[in-house]
């Protein structure tokens, strides 16, 4: 549990407006994109692979929005075929361990999610009521 | 940056299933509730009313997804008329901390991405392509 004072102080700083830029950054795709650019920059169809189960239009929606938001570069190479790299923007790099936190926190606890959620559905309603 | 390591291990176990339960827990309005439950048991209407925005279906949608996750405890008191609490199981508490730092991140970083917003909306093409 967090320190009181520091929840306290951030209370009043969680404005809508960030808000509406934490819904952006904290998307499935836009945390996994960010999260696979840990390794270094990544073409457009690798990162396509690596987030299996992602459509081309999320992808390119997600990287542009990262891109506007100033976490991810995207660099045309002058070559033929153009090549086209994303990688994090030093922003991108300071939301790094926090998103690394956040997946792992998620994979660690797979197990007691999927256990609650199985429980809920079978009482319909929770436990503790 | 993490170590290189700690992102390879996560990165084989970050599966599609682990997506999806972050798809639930990283949504905005799932990570306001979860930061604003913090500061204790909160009914429904006090919950609504820090959350400025969130509607009443969206808030109910939200909290009971975190109930079903095992984040949320729901707990309804047997007065007239009945009072509902929400308050963060010991699971929702693992995740504060990590809740508190992307909600710091969001805060302390918001600036920056306001002008990187600024900056892509006014070349339209991103600087370093």
């Amino acid at each position: 549990m967090p320190d009181a004072s520091t929840v306290a102080d951030l209370h009043d700083e969680v404005t809508c407006q960030a808000r509406d830029m934490l819904d952006r950054i904290a998307g499935k795709w836009s945390l996994s994109a960010i999260h696979e650019l840990a390794w270094g920059p990544r073409r457009f169809t690798e990162l396509k692979r690596r987030l299996g189960g992602v459509s081309q239009r999320m992808l390119t929606a997600t990287l542009r929005g990262l891109e506007r938001d100033g976490l991810v570069r995207r660099t045309v190479h002058p070559v033929v075929p153009p090549r086209v790299d994303y990688e994090l923007t030093p922003l991108g790099v300071s939301l790094l361990d926090t998103v690394c936190r956040l997946m792992a926190w998620t994979v660690d606890h797979m197990a007691d999610i999927e256990r609650a959620r199985t429980d809920f559905d079978t009482v319909g309603e929770p436990k503790a009521s």
